[in-house]
């Protein structure tokens, strides 16, 4: 292991239990020590994801047990690294990093990170604050196109449209020519869309919105769908989408299980099925695929795959900054910080 | 159009609304003229399914309106034809025909069928009792291997196994080294299907199925399940099966709409889809493939694909009939005739 100057110890954000974000707090913890094929990253940056909401109630893939550290994604700099081959290619670059759920996560000062798929180098256009946010939401709206062309599909809806990943699909939609159907929930949200260039944007909360779904499916025959939302929602899409459609659930807003109909399922050939970015990048693609994807996205994120920022806290205030962010979770991201 | 001998009149079954068998009865009603690419047959046999079921309740995908002659397939011979190129090769044939839907069913002395794979060619080997129910459920029979096979799968799970069709699964299974896991409600189901040589059956009544299902699957490695049943079972099959698993559900004997679980669909990429017999055949072959299909099937109805016949009861008997089937579903089909 080689290192330059790193502290014995450092500011870490803990979850005490899997019940939302009340036990939140800072404490100090020893810095982690990389081991074989992984790296030590001195933290930036990192967002507040709904992903993270979701780990810090209990309802997300990954099973390390609190006391845990969250944070889904992050930026920093390789300050150590452990044995194997990739780690000299990473020390003292600048990069992103995606946890996998079977160590800490980013909200800390330092976090160790895996070369294998778990660290990315930024592009020299990237600065740590985009590249904290260049993981999870531009490689999953890149998975997103990636999906829908491999389908032959060129009409999509789109549910939490005006999330930040919303954001990105309907501009990488637009940018290759993939009608983007667009659901929100509020007007606010319907105005935000189309005054970013949205041509289909429904408000779920119309009273005749499961009639203006239906018809819009059928317009742009749009047969594939990616869920944020679950619940009831997932039933409502089913219902309106043409004969054999998808709904891709990739997410749970509504804190429910998807909603079926047998008549979708068995007569109309529909089927519900998931979507979680770690199982698909590391299935479908070899590293090489991994690393050239990365590199695409990341000439995109000054453009289509921009995140805006709302707000920096520090780590100190992560409670507050979560509440903040469950309270309004749309109108930029919420980054957390070692310092202000 | 050719005729010998045909009656203006006939005995027909007829529901008056989608509420179940209490509306059944017979009555005369004019013998239908086959169109162009149509036949007309004599009907001889009809069994009543658990497609039947639904049809009479209003739970299936046809949406013919009654007043409606139900039955979804049976055979008899082809005593008229109208214009096109296929009619002249089927008059006085023994066949079998499956309804579309379109228009009335078969539980009536002669029913009109469509010449584009609507009626198929009884082999000689076939009785015209067994060529009656060689439709249904041994093409999905052959179907479900078929799906199992072209999607790499060593082994299945199978709801409401004790049926007729799950039988022919069973058999077909056997012969194509395909493990059956089996999934019954009743001891006696799980009696029969050992006695069978079936080597995997959970009576789901069990305290603990939920733990057998979930190390049976993992024994075996089991990722495609069909199920019949929908509901809770659809959840159960989820969560107990490996991740990346997928279930196929084909009926809704629950009468439940198919339940699904976020974690499962999410996070373990797992997918509840459909299968419905009419447009699996239609979509994923030509009319000659469909042939050829259909020549395999017949020369395995006196084996693998055999149906039991419990009993045989007149059209004037219908709701009688249905009511026996309603009420014990497993131990033979039981066939409706015009005649005894």
């Amino acid at each position: 292991m080689t290192q330059t100057q790193i502290p014995n110890q450092m500011t870490a954000v803990v979850l005490d239990s899997f019940t939302g974000p009340e036990t939140l707090h800072v404490e100090q913890r020893p810095v982690p020590k990389p081991g074989k094929d992984e790296v030590l990253v001195k933290v930036a940056a990192s967002p507040i994801n709904p992903s993270d909401l979701a780990f810090l109630g209990g309802n997300y893939g990954f099973d390390n047990p609190p006391p845990v550290v969250p944070g889904g994604e992050g930026s920093g700099t390789v300050v150590a690294v452990g044995p194997g081959p990739m780690g000299r290619y990473f020390l003292g670059k600048r990069v992103a990093c995606l946890s996998n759920g079977e160590r800490d996560g980013i909200w800390a000062e330092y976090v160790v990170a895996s070369t294998k798929g778990g660290v990315f180098p930024l592009d020299k256009s990237v600065s740590l604050e985009q590249g904290a946010m260049s993981v999870i939401n531009p490689l999953t709206a890149v998975a997103f196109l990636e999906i829908t062309k491999g389908g032959g599909h060129k009409a999509i809806v789109l549910t939490a449209a005006a999330s930040a990943l919303g954001q990105m699909v309907n501009r990488l939609g637009r940018s290759e020519g993939i009608q983007v159907i667009n659901v929100v929930r509020r007007d606010a949200q319907v105005e935000l869309l189309k005054a970013q260039g949205a041509t289909a944007v429904l408000n779920s909360s119309d009273v005749d919105f499961d009639r203006q779904l239906h018809e819009v499916c059928h317009q742009y025959d749009a047969r594939l769908a990616f869920d944020a939302v679950a619940g009831p929602m997932t039933g409502q899409l089913l219902k309106a989408m043409p004969k054999n459609s998808t709904v891709t659930v990739y997410s749970c807003l509504s804190h429910k299980s998807p909603q079926t109909n047998v008549d979708q399922i068995v007569f109309e050939g529909k089927t519900v099925t998931g979507f979680w970015l770690g199982p698909w990048l590391y299935s479908t693609k070899n590293l090489l695929q991994i690393l050239m994807l990365w590199r695409r996205s990341q000439k995109l994120i000054s453009t289509d795959l921009k995140s805006e920022i709302r707000v920096r806290y520090p780590f100190q205030e992560a409670r507050k900054a979560v509440q903040e962010y469950t309270d309004h979770m749309t109108g930029g991201k919420i980054l957390l910080t070692p310092i202000i």
